[in-house]
C-alpha cells in the first residue's frame, strides 16, 4: 500500500491481469453473461445511485442534453447488458495467431496477441460507458481502470459494484473493474503519470480533455474521435445522391464524430447542387456557414447562408450547423480538407474511378468513403460487433478500435537447442 | 518559414510525405538503388566527414569501443549500400490489404496500409544508423527526420547530402530524407513538440535516453530496446542445451540488447548445471554475479562469483557480466523475470511441453523463447529483412520493427449512394 490511492488501484490490476491473461474465453464468456445478469439484477440498487446524480445534475443547472446522456432507465440498463452478451458473443482476440512461419534454421516463429494488461479509460457522464468498457476489457483480456465522470460518480459506484461482484462470482479477480475516485482530477494525474502500471490509457470525451491527456501522460496513449468529417461533392457527381449523402451525414446524428460538419462543392456543380441542397438543409433545420459563392447562392434560392469565418471551417459543430464551401477542383478539395480535417472521415462522392482513386489515396484520414455516408465509419457498422472509441491517430489503432484493437502481440520462438 | 529550424524540416518533410505516399514501389526501389550506388561513389566524401568526427573523437578521449562504432571504411559504407539494396528488394508495405469484407448492406470495407507520414529518429553515434534509417522509411512511404549523434555529425552529413541528391535524381523530394542539427539538445525538444508535423519518434540508443523521450515528448513514440534478458533453466532441461544456449546468449555479441543479462536456474538442477556453467562462463571470460547460493556452487568448483546486489539483477550490463540466481519453481523463475525483467526476450530450457506453455502465457514480454538463445530476437533473424529497431512497449509494435511496423492503416469504404 502506498498513501496514492491510483497506484494501490493499479497494480491490483496488473496482479489481476496476470489471471485475466490466461483467462480461457469459457470463463471470461461466463463471466460477461454473469455481468449481464447483475445489471438487469441491480437495476433498482444503479437506478437509485442514478436518480441522485441526475438530481443533483439538475440541481447545478445542468443543460438537458448532458442530462440525458446522464439519465438511465432500466431499458437502458437492459441495453448495457445487451451489449455485454453481445460481447460474450464476439471471438475471443486472445492468442490469435497473427502471422507465423519455420525459420530457415528450423526455429518456429510465431506472432500472438496477448492482453495490454491494463487498460485506463477516462471519459465523461455516459454511464453506459462504464459498463461497454468494462465488458471490452475482460474479453480482451485486460484489467481496467474506469475514470468516469464526477457528475456520474454513484451511478458508475453501482455499475461497478454489481459488475465486480459478478466476476468474483465466476472466479475470476474482482479487480478486473475498479473504479477510480472522479471527484478530483487528481486521479487523472495519476493515472497519466502510471507507466509501467498502465499499459494504455483510452480518454473519449471532448477535444481540451484528449488535448491535455495527450499532452501530459507518460503512459501512451490511444487519441480518439474528434471528428471535422467534410463531404466532397466532384463535379461529375449523382446528384441526388449526393444529398442523399449530404443531409444522412449531417441530420441523422448531429452529436456524433462521424456526423459532417462541412461540405466542399465542385465548382461546376456548385450552382445545381446548392439550388437544391440548401433548400433540403433548411427544411432539415440546418444552419448553413458558406464561402461568398455558397452565400451568393443562398440569395439565388432566398436561402439564409451566414457567411463563414476560419473557425466555422475548422468547427467540430457536433450540431445542427454545416460549414459549406464552392472549390475549384478535387486537389483544392482535398487541400481543404488537409487544412481543416482531423483525419477521422472524409467523403467523396464522385462517378469517376480516377477521381475516387485520387481522393482515396491523397486524403490523409482515419477512414475514406466513396458513394456513402460519414455515418458509416463505426464498430458496429464495420461488423467488429463492439468498439471502445474511434481513434484519430495513426499509432497502434486508426479508425474505430474493436478487440483486436485492445490487445498486444508477443512473439513465441520454439526450438531445439537452437544457437546462433 | 518560422525561426524554428525543426518546425520548417518538418513542414517540408510533410509536403515530402505526400509525394512518398503515393510513389509505387518501382520508384522508390529506383530511389533505393540509387541511394546505394550513390554511397559507393561517395565513399571519399563520407570517408572525409568520418575522419574528422573520429579525429575530434579522439582528441575528447572517446572510449574505443564508441570510437568503433563511430568509424566508417569503404567496407563498412559497402554494408550501408548492401542493407539499402537488400531493402529495395523487400515488399513494399504499402497499400496491402490488412482485412476486408463487404458489409450486410453492400458497402465494400478494406483496411489498408499506408505511411505514417513523417518519422523522426533519435539515435547515437553510430553513421550505419543514418543510411538505414534513411531506407527503411523510404520504402515504407515516409519522410524522415534524422536527429543523429553530435559526434557523427560530419559523417551524418556526408551521408545525408549523398542520399539526397540520389532521391532527388530518380524524381522524388530530396526532403523526404533530411538531418537535423546536433550541435545542441533544442532539436530534439523541438521533434518532440512537434505534434501535428511529426506522426512518430523512434528513439534509439541508452535507457536515458528513451526515458527522456517518452516522458517529455508530446509526438507519440515507440519505445526500443532495453534488454535484460533471461535465459531460466527448468528442473528437466537438457543441461548441455542449457550451457550451449547459455553461453550464445551471454557471449556471442554481450553489446547488444538481445543478449542474456541474467541466468536462472531451478534448485532441483542448480548444482549439476553450475558445475558445469560457472567453469565455463569463466572460460569464456564472464564475470558471474550470484546469489548465495550460486556463490557457494562457485566455490565448490574454484570458481570466483561475484556476490549479487538487487543492481546486479536489474542490469543491463552489455558487457561479459552475468546476473545468476537459482530458484525454487518454474513460478518463481516468472515472478524473478516480472520483477526485474525489461519486458525484451526471455528464455526457457526445458524438456516439458507443459513447463514450457506457463512459461509462455506467463512471462510478459515482447519475445518468449523455448530452447533458443534470445540472440534470435531479430528483425534479420525473423525474416523481416530489415529492421528499425526492437519495441518494447506494446503499443503499436512490440518486438523487432520490420517496414509493416512503419505504417498505420486507413479504412476505406465504397459504396453506391448508401445512407445509414
Amino acid at each position: 500500500m502506498t498513501d496514492n490511492p491510483v497506484v494501490d488501484a493499479a497494480r491490483r490490476a496488473r496482479t489481476a491481469s496476470t489471471a485475466l491473461a490466461t483467462a480461457t474465453r469459457a470463463v471470461k464468456d461466463r463471466a460477461l453473461h454473469a455481468m449481464a445478469d447483475a445489471l438487469v439484477d441491480g437495476t433498482a440498487e444503479i437506478m437509485a445511485g442514478n436518480d441522485a446524480d441526475v438530481a443533483a445534475a439538475r440541481d447545478a443547472g445542468t443543460a438537458t442534453a448532458l442530462i440525458d446522456r446522464l439519465s438511465l432507465t432500466p431499458d437502458r440498463i437492459g441495453g448495457m447488458a445487451d451489449g455485454l452478451r453481445q460481447t460474450a458473443a464476439l471471438a475471443d482476440p486472445v492468442g490469435e495467431v497473427v502471422r507465423g512461419s519455420t525459420l530457415p534454421n528450423g526455429l518456429e516463429l510465431r506472432q500472438i496477441r496477448v492482453p495490454f494488461g491494463v487498460v485506463g479509460i477516462i471519459y465523461e457522464a455516459r454511464p453506459n460507458v462504464t459498463a461497454d468498457a468494462a465488458g471490452l476489457c475482460l474479453k480482451s483480456g485486460n484489467a481496467v481502470l474506469l475514470r468516469g465522470s464526477a457528475s456520474a460518480a454513484r451511478s458508475n459506484a453501482a455499475i461497478v459494484r454489481v459488475l465486480r461482484d459478478a466476476v468474483a462470482r465466476v472466479g475470476l479477480p474482482a479487480d478486473a473493474i475498479q473504479l477510480l475516485d472522479s471527484s478530483s482530477r487528481d486521479s487523472v494525474k495519476e493515472l497519466m503519470r502510471a507507466r509501467g502500471l498502465v499499459d494504455v490509457l483510452v480518454p473519449r470525451g471532448g477535444a481540451s480533455l484528449i488535448t491535455s491527456v495527450v499532452e501530459e501522460s507518460t503512459v501512451p496513449v490511444i487519441e480518439t474521435g474528434v471528428g471535422n468529417c467534410h463531404v466532397y461533392v466532384h463535379a461529375d457527381a449523382d446528384l441526388d445522391m449526393a444529398l442523399s449523402i449530404l443531409l444522412n451525414a449531417k441530420t441523422s446524428r448531429p452529436s456524433v464524430c462521424n456526423a459532417a460538419e462541412s461540405v466542399l462543392v465542385h465548382a461546376d456543380v456548385a450552382e445545381a447542387f446548392l439550388a437544391k441542397a440548401l433548400p433540403a438543409l433548411r427544411d432539415a433545420g440546418v444552419t448553413v456557414h458558406g464561402s461568398p459563392a455558397v452565400v451568393e447562392a443562398g440569395r439565388a434560392v432566398s436561402v439564409d447562408v451566414a457567411p463563414a469565418t476560419e473557425a466555422d471551417h475548422a468547427a467540430e459543430y457536433l450540431s445542427l450547423d454545416l460549414s459549406a464551401s464552392v472549390v475549384p477542383s478535387l486537389s483544392a478539395a482535398v487541400e481543404h480538407i488537409r487544412r481543416y480535417g482531423t483525419g477521422h472521415s472524409e467523403a467523396i462522392v464522385t462517378g469517376s474511378v480516377a477521381a475516387a482513386r485520387t481522393f482515396v489515396s491523397t486524403v490523409d484520414a482515419a477512414a475514406v468513403l466513396v458513394n456513402a455516408s460519414t455515418r458509416f465509419v463505426d464498430g458496429g457498422e464495420f461488423g467488429f460487433g463492439a468498439e471502445i472509441g474511434i481513434s484519430t491517430q495513426k499509432l497502434h489503432a486508426r479508425g474505430p478500435m474493436g478487440l483486436p484493437e485492445l490487445t498486444s502481440t508477443k512473439y513465441v520462438v520454439t526450438g531445439e537447442g537452437q544457437v546462433r
